[in-house]
């Protein structure tokens, strides 16, 4: 799989649309806010930032949907404001919206006239003293020039891989993780292990990549799917895998697809633990790591509206709704285009039959970081099992 | 005419793109390359570079299609050699490609990898020193922070303006230009006025908003539609649009559009002269003038291929293909999406009854100019009329 062409969320604004499909994604961004406002309020108290007259913001996997400008204007908004309360003159902001090449970026592109028009009447200096620009990249290598950017937001993005892990085929060219399509209860330690490898390298370089833009003392606010469980195939994130790869194994008995194909097809992601997390964090060595929580968020989160409760079957075609927003453009690279009706016509029908026996959730992480002024390795923040497992809990 | 939203060429790479129809821009781009290399040469031994780990390039108006990160690639390759001869590191590069929000950024933002590969295979630090983002906006107004550009490029966007000029209609709400879509020889003085102070406006406010941008010292290469008259009716380039003129009147006889949908459009473009635009530099104050020239390119310039020789009717398809990639979107909002073949078609013909007849021309202007390091307004380079009409009888 070509995880650069073919990772990326469905585009436009349609009835498939990730678009039209990202309020499960909005709700993660309004459970983060809190801490996201003490980290911005945190960074402009900052001596280093006092001075700053461009303060430059970077959002990672910012996709095509209203999200990713829902937080610039969010934080925008809590900087100004904050500058204002303090008779300070605010900066100007220069946003950096970042996701792979395939994204549609024109879709966020041509939203940028109505957010400068909110700015305008928030009163933000006429809504020209911020700027935003799409920069196209993968965020597992350098995507802007050095000790440039102050401030990272990336939320649900790190957990994508830069490839599919290799190793998944022995030698003899069998696949070794046959019947799934992410780790599973049936999934042999090895791939296990080759996923947390492919994920370590990549967590590693991003913060490596990271830490040669961020300036000193600029800080980073990560959001992203990660378990609650030590056994990667014992967690509940793996389920939203195995909704799809029951409806994969459907399709292949009513003959839309071969059960080959679902062999050797592997979903691009990886759900850390907080210590995976940390230990990648403490090895590249860049980043202090001043917090990291985990929290957990229901599959049809942000579904209810006012008093109106909704049957199994509609948040089930809630919920596939997107995941296909998600995962057709992955699921149709390799299976075929022609087939992605059938499969999520069957897959609203597992999910249903899923949410008939219990509430499912995502795990999720947060992760704040403060770009180390001088690398001294013995001032790491060190989180122990036990505090990370309590704030887990939570 | 909402210019903001219909001012853009036409998008993605199909027959109609303007990704495939830019040829006749990328000769102009060829015509200017000595221009380019010599500013981009004296910018690098600018003192004030010398010490630059970053330089950043805009390039506005880039539009949909390979030209602007051809320029840009050029841009790079110039510096990075220069630096390697004189044993200097190069630095790295932030490159902000910038058209309205209508643009098709998708279309640029997927040929990026491919730029990064030849970057790469041209040893440019594997191509990761240079970064490059669409920055979408008008570039009549702000568009990057304060103080954060090291270059201008632009290349035959200038002649378009914010908006089609106010006072075309009378008030008794007669339109003024009846029988026209740009400046004609029937066209009243009244009009042309407008059409003048429309373009005086909209460059004394790109020039205003590049003054708070670029940094002092900072380059700006221009390259627009200029015109050799000093009566605006007169000029050679009025006849493309005339062109279209003639084409919609045909349609008008035939039954797909009123006559009065013709009196009412008017392009929203002006092809300044170069006395024109010299006096608006000088009154907005804060850039030295350091060249202006007058160039002319053939309407069918770059079609020729070796030695194939082309007949009248391949040469008036060539030509009316890219006016078509120009022209499209802003004819199809006013006179509808309908009746473009039919115009096209009759386009075609109107052409090549005119290239029977002679060998039509575009007039351009390129211009470089300095941001001031302190603005002295004693110290502004003045080129004298016949100065002016020297260099464009080149």
């Amino acid at each position: 799989m070509d995880v650069n062409r073919v990772l990326h969320m469905n585009g436009g604004e349609g009835e498939a649309s990730y678009a039209s499909n990202s309020s499960l994604q909005r709700a993660v961004i309004t459970m983060v806010k809190p801490i996201l406002e003490e980290t911005i309020l945190d960074l402009v108290s900052d001596e280093a930032f006092l001075a700053s007259k461009v303060l430059c913001i970077a959002d990672l996997g910012c996709s095509s949907g209203p999200n990713s400008l829902s937080v610039i204007s969010h934080i925008v908004d809590t900087i100004t404001t904050t500058c204002h309360k303090q008779h300070r003159q605010p900066p100007e902001f220069q946003v950096l919206l970042n996701d792979l090449p395939g994204n549609d970026f024109n879709t966020v592109i041509k939203s940028l006239p109505s957010f400068y028009d909110k700015l305008k009447r928030g009163n933000i200096n006429h809504g020209r003293s911020c700027f935003v620009a799409a920069m196209p990249g993968s965020f597992h290598h350098r995507l802007f020039p050095r000790k440039s950017i102050h401030f990272i937001h990336s939320s649900y993005s790190l957990q994508y891989l830069s490839q599919v892990p290799k190793g998944l085929v022995s030698k003899e060219g069998m696949q070794l993780n046959k019947g799934n399509t992410y780790i599973a209860s049936t999934t042999p330690q090895v791939v296990s292990r080759a996923y947390y490898e492919q994920f370590k390298h990549d967590f590693y370089s991003f913060l490596h990549s990271r830490s040669e833009e961020v300036i000193k003392g600029g800080r980073a606010v990560l959001t992203l799917i990660g378990r609650r469980t030590d056994d990667p195939s014992r967690d509940e994130n793996c389920v939203p895998w195995k909704m799809i790869t029951l409806a994969l194994k459907d399709i292949a008995e009513e003959g839309h697809i071969e059960e080959a194909q679902i062999d050797s097809f592997n979903f691009p992601c990886y759900a850390p633990s907080a210590v995976e997390v940390q230990d990648i964090i403490l090895l590249q060595g860049s980043f202090s790591l001043t917090r990291l929580e985990g929290f957990e968020i229901g599959w049809d989160s942000n579904m209810t509206t006012g008093n109106t409760s909704f049957d199994t079957l509609m948040r089930a075609r809630y919920i596939s709704k997107y995941v296909r927003a998600i995962s057709e453009p992955m699921l149709s690279s390799h299976f075929g285009a022609l087939v992605m009706d059938a499969l999520f016509r069957r897959h609203i029908e597992r999910v249903a039959e899923l949410l008939n026996k219990e509430e499912p959730k995502f795990n999720s992480l947060v992760i704040t970081l403060i770009r180390k002024v001088n690398i001294i390795y013995t001032s790491v923040t060190v989180f122990n099992s036990e505090e990370i497992l309590q704030a887990i809990s939570l």
